[in-house]
C-alpha cells in the first residue's frame, strides 16, 4: 500500500516512510504556516507569529529611544542596588507559557532598564567601558539584523572582507607595514593579519594558544617526552588575570603564570625577568611567552617593550603585548612613544570596547607575521573547508557576529583626528585630576597618570598630614573600602577599587581607588563633583569607623 | 619654585610634577573639551566630537530602516560574489585621517550591505542562522547602547540578575528541577546554573574545561605524574569540530578526540563506545568526557543519550551533551522525547542564534550541578573579587555584552507556545521537503529529517534510476559540488554542502546537500522553487561535466 505525506500529499518511498513518520506516529495534520494556530494574546488586531518576524512594531522604536534618553540622564541612585530586592525582582525560573505583546514587554523593560549600571554617567570614572558615540545605536540595529557570520565567507560574503580591511588598518597602526605588504597580505588565503575575538580575554588566550602550538604543538604530553617538567609564561605582577585563565585553560597551570616584580613606575623589572629566565632553564621549564603590558589595568603603566622584545628575540620566545587598554595611544603623536617597541611584538591584543569606543564584544589579536595563525588552523566538512579562505579556520570562536562593522563605523566617522583629539583630551583630564588630588590633604595620589588611569586614596581626617605607618595604612584600607561602597550605594558618582602594594609603602597591600578618564563628556567640574562627594561621604564613613579614637 | 598644572592651575607637589609632566615636557596647553579643536568636516552645521556622543543623527535611523527593508527583499544575486571585485572594494589599509559625516558613511553602507549574505531569504535553506523576529532590531539598539558588562555585578547590576533568571529558565527546560531548587540556586553565591558564552564553540570548550579541571586540575604535567599517557574524549564521528579545537586548546591534542562509528541512523554506536573505553584503559589514557550529540550538524541526528548517561555514570566520566542545534526541541511536547536522557547530562550546550531565534553571539553552557563551576573559579583584585557573586568568576570570557536580554525578549514575546509552534511547523516542513525529494528521480534523499535538517543530493540525468556504484558516486560527487557552487553563484536560492560516508554506500565519502528548515516564512512553494532551481541548474551543470559520456 503506498504511503502519502500528510502534509504535501506526495507519495513516500516505503524505506523513508518509517523514518519520516516514526516520530509522527500519532500525528494529526498540523499547518505548516504557524499563522493558523497562534494568535498573539492581548492585541486588538492579533499579530501572527510570522508577522512577528516581518513587521517591526513602530511603538517599540519610540519607546526604546525614550528609555535610552531617560537612562542617559539618570544615575544608579534612580534604582539603588539592593541585593534582596534585585533577587526578588527577577526570580522566575518558569518559561512564559504564552508570549506577551510589545506593550507588556515595554512595561517589563521600564522595570529593568533603571536597574542597569549607568556606565556612561559623567560622574562615573571607574569603569573601563567606553561611552558610545550616538551613531552606534543605529549601527547596532543594522549589524544585528543583518546577522552575518564572518566565520565563513559563505555566511557573510563582503563583510568578511570588511573584517580583513579593519584588521589591516589596526595592524598598520601597530606595525607600520608598507603599502606593498598590506596589498599582498590583506586578503591572502593562508594568512591573517589578526583575528577578531569576543574580547580581550579571548585575544590573550589566543596569543598563548598560538605561542604554544607554534613552539610545541597541541599535546602537552609530547612536551613531557622532550624532558620538560612544565611550561610557564613570564610577565609583570600587573598582568591581566586573563593570562591565569589562559594558562589554566591551556593545561599548563595558572600557577605557571610567573608574575615578576615591577619598578617604582609599575613597569616589569628587567633584572627580575633575566633571573626568571635562568631559573626556568635550571628547572627544565619551557618558557612559552614573555608578556609586555601596554596600559596596566591598575595604573595604565607600560612595560619596557623594546627591551622585552630584545630579550624575547635572544631567547627565541614568543613576545606578546597586551595593549587592550593602551593600544589606541598610537593614534596620538604626542603619546605614541609610550608604546615604543610594540611593533616588535609577535602578537598584540586590542580591545574595542575600551579606547576604540565600540560596544562590548569586540576584541582583536593582531599577528606580526600573517602566517602565524596556521599554527591553529582547523577545518570541518560542513563549514570551513581547508581550501577556503574562511577566517574561521584560525579563530578560537566559531560562529560569531560581524562586529568589525562597529570598528569600521568608528574609524570612518571619527577618523584618526577624532581618536587623537579624544585621547589627548582624556589624558589631559587625568593629569588635571591628579593635580586636584595632589593639592588636597584629604587625598593621596598613589600613581601619576601615564595614560588616562590614575590611582589614589582618601585619607580620613585624623590621619591627614601624618606620617603613615603600617597600622595607619590598615585603617586607611578599611576607610577606602567603606567609602567606595558608600559612594557606589549612593549612586551619584563612582570610581573603582583595587588592591596592590606600592613601592613607597613596602609589601603592604593597599586599597586603591582607581579613576578612568574615558568619557569625552567629563569636564573639570565633574571631577571636582566626584572628589567633593568623596570628601563629604568620607566624613560620615570616618565618623562611623573611627568613633573610638 | 612651586609648580602649577597648566590645565587646572592647581599646585603640584614636586614629587608628582616630574611624572605628570614627563610626557608633556614640550606641551603647550590644550583644551580639555575637544569641541574647541575639531569640527566635523562636510557638515553645514559642524558637529563637535562631544555632540557625536550625545546626539543621534535622525537621518541615520531612517536610512538604516531603508537599508534593512531593501536587504530583506533582496538576495545574493543583487551583488554576486566575485572574489577579485570584493577584494578590490575593501583594500584600504590606511586609517581615515579625518572622520566623514553621517551622509558619507551612509553612502559607504549602501555599498557594503548588498554584498552581505542574505541569510534570511526564504529561498535560503542551508544556513543554521536564525531569521530574527523584527523586535530584535530595537532590542539590539537598547542592549548595545546600555553597554552593560555582566561579568561583574558592579558593571551591570540588575542585568546580571536577569542573566541568572534566563539561565534558570533554560536549566529548567532541560533538567526540570523543582521550584525549591531554583529558588535556592538561581541567585546563590558560589553557584551557577550555567554560563553565558559568545557561542556554541566556547560553550563546548567550557564543558571540556570544567570536565578536565574537575577530574584532574589545570596542569597536565600532573596527569603524567599519575601515570597517564594522554587524555581523550569519546563521541560519535559527527561531533562538532569545536571539540577538536577544545582538545587542542586544552593541551590534550585534537587527535585525542575519538570519533567513533555511528549506526544506520547516524547515532553513536554503543558497542564502539564500550570498545573504546576498554582500549583507553589498556593504553593508560584518561577519558575526560563522553559526548552526546543532540542534533548533529549534518543530519540532525540524536545520540542515545540515556544509554550514554548510564555508561558515563558507570565509568565515573563527565557526560556532556551538545544540544546547540537540538536543545529547543524540548519546547515541543510532540518531539521532546527525541532528547530523552539529556536531563542526566553534567553539562549541556545551547546556542541562541539557532532555534532560540536570537542574534549571533549568544551561547550557553548549562550545568546540572550548580557548584561544578567552582572547578574553574578565578578572581582579580580590580575586577571580580573572591567574595563577590560576580558571574565572571566562572566564565571563559571576561568582559562581555549582556546578551541575556535578547533571550529574555524572545522568551517573553514568543513564549513556550510560540517556540513550540514555530519548531513543530519547521519540523513538518522538513518532512514535506523530504517527501518532495523522495518523489523526484532527480534527487536522492540521504537522511530522513529527525528534526528540521535533512541531507540529499542531486542525481545527474544519465544516472537517474540506475544502480549507483563507486564510479557513479564519484560522478555524483563532482556534480553536486558544481551544482551547489552554481546555485550559490546565481544567488537566488541556497543549500549548504557537506561530505560524509553513508551506511548504504560503505566507506565512500559522499557529497551531500544539506537543508535547514528554520525560517518561519518558508512555505511549500519556496521549497518547490529551490528544488526547481536545482533541477534547472543541474541540466546545464551536467551538460558541462558529462559531455563526453
Amino acid at each position: 500500500m503506498p504511503l502519502w505525506c500528510i502534509l504535501c500529499r506526495q507519495r513516500i518511498a516505503p524505506e523513508w516512510a518509517l523514518a519520516i513518520t516514526r516520530i509522527d506516529a500519532a500525528a494529526t495534520p498540523w499547518p505548516m504556516r504557524p499563522d493558523g494556530v497562534v494568535r498573539r494574546p492581548g492585541l486588538e488586531t492579533p499579530m501572527t507569529l510570522t508577522e512577528l518576524f516581518a513587521k517591526p512594531d513602530p511603538a517599540l522604536a519610540a519607546a526604546v529611544t525614550r528609555l535610552l534618553e531617560r537612562f542617559h540622564r539618570a544615575d544608579d541612585s534612580e534604582a539603588p542596588y539592593r541585593r534582596e530586592q534585585f533577587c526578588q525582582q527577577l526570580d522566575d525560573a518558569n518559561m512564559p507559557g504564552e508570549g506577551m505583546d510589545t506593550q507588556a514587554y515595554l512595561a517589563r523593560l521600564e522595570q529593568l532598564v533603571p536597574g542597569a549600571s549607568h556606565l556612561a554617567s559623567r560622574h562615573y570614572m571607574g569603569h573601563m567601558t567606553a561611552p558610545l558615540p550616538a551613531f552606534t545605536g543605529e549601527l547596532a540595529r543594522l549589524l544585528v539584523m543583518l546577522n552575518q557570520n564572518p566565520m565563513k565567507m559563505e555566511s557573510s560574503r563582503l563583510l568578511s572582507f570588511l573584517e580583513r580591511e579593519v584588521l589591516a588598518k589596526l595592524h598598520r597602526l601597530v606595525y607600520r607595514g608598507t603599502d606593498d605588504f598590506y596589498h599582498h597580505q590583506m586578503h591572502a588565503k593562508d594568512a591573517a593579519l589578526g583575528v577578531m575575538t569576543s574580547g580581550g580575554t579571548i585575544a590573550n588566550v589566543t596569543a598563548l594558544w598560538l605561542a604554544r602550538n607554534h613552539a610545541v604543538g597541541d599535546n602537552l604530553f609530547h612536551l613531557v617526552e622532550q624532558g620538560y617538567r612544565g611550561a610557564v609564561i613570564l610577565g609583570s605582577r600587573l598582568m591581566h588575570y586573563s593570562f591565569d585563565k589562559g594558562m589554566d585553560l591551556l593545561g599548563m597551570g595558572a600557577v605557571n603564570v610567573r608574575r615578576l616584580e615591577t619598578d617604582a613606575d609599575n613597569r616589569l623589572s628587567l633584572p627580575a625577568l633575566e633571573a626568571a629566565l635562568l631559573e626556568c632553564k635550571a628547572l627544565r621549564l619551557k618558557v612559552l611567552a614573555i608578556i609586555g603590558v601596554a596600559g596596566s589595568t591598575d595604573f595604565g603603566s607600560v612595560d619596557p617593550l623594546a627591551e622585552l622584545a630584545d630579550i624575547a628575540r635572544r631567547e627565541n620566545v614568543h613576545f606578546h603585548v597586551d595593549a587592550a587598554w593602551g593600544g589606541p595611544t598610537l593614534f596620538s603623536p604626542r603619546y605614541q612613544s609610550l608604546l615604543a617597541g610594540i611593533e616588535q611584538a609577535d602578537t598584540v591584543t586590542l580591545d574595542g570596547h575600551k579606547q576604540l569606543l565600540v560596544p562590548l564584544g569586540t576584541g582583536m589579536l593582531l599577528c606580526k607575521r600573517p602566517d602565524l595563525v596556521m599554527a591553529v588552523k582547523r577545518e570541518a566538512p560542513y563549514a570551513i573547508r581547508a581550501s577556503s579562505f574562511d577566517q574561521g579556520r584560525f579563530t578560537l570562536e566559531g560562529t560569531r557576529p560581524a562586529n568589525a562593522l562597529y570598528l569600521d563605523g568608528a574609524f570612518q566617522l571619527l577618523g584618526e583626528t577624532g581618536y587623537r583629539t579624544l585621547i589627548e583630551a582624556n589624558y589631559a583630564k587625568a593629569r588635571c585630576m591628579a593635580a586636584l588630588i595632589d593639592a588636597d590633604p584629604a587625598f593621596e595620589l598613589m600613581s601619576a597618570p601615564v595614560m588616562n588611569l590614575l590611582s589614589y586614596r582618601c585619607i580620613p581626617p585624623h590621619l591627614q598630614g601624618k606620617t603613615l605607618n603600617k597600622a595607619a595604612n590598615e585603617q586607611i584600607n578599611l576607610f577606602n573600602v567603606a567609602l567606595q561602597k558608600a559612594q557606589r550605594a549612593e549612586g551619584h558618582s563612582f570610581v573603582s577599587r583595587t588592591q596592590r602594594p606600592l613601592h613607597r609603602y613596602g609589601d603592604q597591600p593597599l586599597v586603591l581607588l582607581r579613576a578612568v578618564l574615558l568619557n569625552p563628556q567629563i569636564e573639570e567640574s565633574d571631577i571636582r563633583d566626584l572628589l567633593a562627594d568623596q570628601t563629604r561621604l568620607g566624613l560620615s564613613v570616618a565618623a562611623e569607623l573611627f568613633t573610638d579614637e
